[in-house]
């Protein structure tokens, strides 16, 4: 079913990619939310670099297409611009990083290279601003089809990088946030509920987690020991893009363990009254609903301690563990156990 | 006319863009061929970095998409692999840099998942063995159309990188190869004149220079005083992959200067007598034609006699020199001056 990993597999074996390379310039390879590239290697000097007390580099790429990721008739341009950064500075927080600049590649049809550019590039400086990345190059080109391509990079401490791969039996499973928001904003928009002014004054805070992710970088950068300048705290991370199910296996694939979490224990999105006749299940959008950006990371048990119940104001909930597995267990309320199966985004499903 | 250059222009205003800002990590932004980061800032440290004798980051991006660079009934998959990695890293040859690592964003229908994606990996690994480029992280998504987008990384002695900036009147101004070729191997494509094995074998030297340009990463790193180790030779450069006029246009704007070039000195292609019925003008084509990826350079009057006739057995040629400007005059055969206007590739011209 999976076929997107099928695909990265074919591509992984065919450059013959490891994702642990012993070449001395780059730290992480394919297989996580970014690369992380040590300092620059020094010509004529030894072949591996000194352990440097420094920084490292961060780096990842992302594509926000018009007919896959958005929508003409439903997305606005500025909401457009907005989001392909945001999305994509989402995984230098899931790595603990401090994002620093971006390169972009634009394909747009001639056609929209007026005032539909114009409010593009306004929601592109918006989130350029808020996230305090910068743009440092780029290139453009002409389809009929809006495509963006975004290369972020960012630094952390050296040695320091939240991957994938750190969770270990035992760790504790947390969350930041609410899960499903983003997919309920979506299934408003889509349904054109929300399309009076007023409407959409009392559903902002659900659009806008669809349309404007707030990523999680201070806290992203708290985990992995960089502000205030610590120990790394979190084991694990990886952000929400393709929903908790999804990414939940992704994490426990790289670091070769199981998870349990418990139904009770989600941070339910509440949906409002108006909208019960839309049948939405708040526990299905938890599990499987894409695109909240969100941080997943696992704890050592010792130190979860630590986690606070809410930074900056965003709760940070406990809602599950990571064990030998093999497989996810979901908990349910009643105390019945039931292996979940991932159910989030992948491009390449045959549906 | 040149509409590109305007997009590029309100991106550039909407992004507060600096093509030397002051930040500590960033020796060069948007405008050039590749972004230079400085190795990376030292928190809690001075603002600035100490000068390092170490190594710079080049960063680079590169669209290559169907239907705009490519067509699948006449480009194979196997040579879209290897031209899409190639062109990217063309940029880094023209900073003198040498290749690392490279990030794939690959778009693609379900239809081409199977033979037609293995078949391009293998000319993507082709290129990727021959440039001595990794792939180390990456995206996929699923559309009609295939869409390839590349983001390179190289490392250069910090300060040696060659910039577009670098021009100064009375430098001279050299071409690596010979102009015209790539967009000559196009036309024989186009034209279906190279359909049957024989005649590819025939015209084999003519097509590869469209579907796999030899880029001239050697040379780049030797006028970037990189290998061997050295002073920089090269006062600029850039790689000709929309046109002499166009690129050598990009590069005179960058300097602040302009250039005078002589038709009778250009490297021609040859145009074989069985061909002669399609009226290609050797000369249009080297002004013009697009996609040569080679290297068109700048150097100081008193080192140019350093600069070899051939390089690794790919000739060098002193095809002008650099003015005051502005503008670019070409001195005809016979001795007649002409301005030169820009009329390579540019994706977003109304015609």
């Amino acid at each position: 079913l999976a076929v997107e990993a099928e695909i990265i597999q074919k591509i992984r074996s065919a450059l013959g990619c490891n994702p642990q390379p012993s070449t001395p310039w780059l730290r992480l390879g394919l297989g996580d939310d970014a690369a992380i590239l040590r300092p620059c290697p020094q010509e004529g000097t030894s072949k591996r670099n000194k352990p440097s007390g420094g920084r490292e580099w961060v780096l990842s790429c992302d594509a926000f297409l018009e007919g896959v990721h958005f929508r003409p008739d439903v997305h606005g341009p500025r909401d457009v611009g907005y989001k392909a950064l945001a999305r994509a500075t989402s995984d230098l927080a899931a790595m603990g990083a401090r994002p620093r600049f971006f390169l972009l590649n634009l394909v747009l049809p001639g056609s929209r290279t007026g005032a539909w550019l114009d409010r593009f590039l306004l929601g592109l400086r918006e989130a350029s601003r808020k996230l305090e990345i910068s743009l440092v190059g780029g290139d453009t080109s002409r389809l009929p089809h809006v495509a963006i391509n975004i290369m972020v990079g960012g630094d952390v401490p050296a040695g320091h990088a939240l991957t994938r791969s750190g969770a270990r039996p035992g760790d504790l499973l947390f969350v930041r946030g609410t899960l499903g928001a983003a997919q309920l904003g979506l299934g408003l928009i889509q349904r054109r509920f929300a399309r009076s002014p007023r409407q959409e004054k009392r559903w902002n805070s659900l659009l806008a987690a669809h349309l404007r992710p707030a990523i999680g970088l201070d806290f992203g950068r708290w985990l992995s020991g960089d502000k205030p300048s610590g120990p790394k705290i979190a084991s694990a991370a990886i952000d929400t893009s393709d929903g908790l199910s999804t990414d939940l296996e992704h994490l426990c694939e790289s670091s070769g363990v199981g998870a349990r979490i418990w139904a009770g224990r989600l941070p339910l999105v509440r949906i409002p009254p108006e909208l019960k006749t839309l049948r939405l299940d708040p526990l299905q959008l938890a599990l499987h609903g894409g695109e909240d950006y969100q941080l997943l990371f696992t704890v050592p048990r010792g130190i979860a301690s630590q986690i606070p119940r809410k930074y900056q104001g965003v709760s940070i909930t406990h809602i599950g563990e990571i064990t030998r597995g093999p497989g996810i267990e979901l908990v349910q309320e009643s105390g019945r156990r039931k292996k979940l199966t991932p159910q989030g985004w992948d491009p390449f499903r045959k549906t």
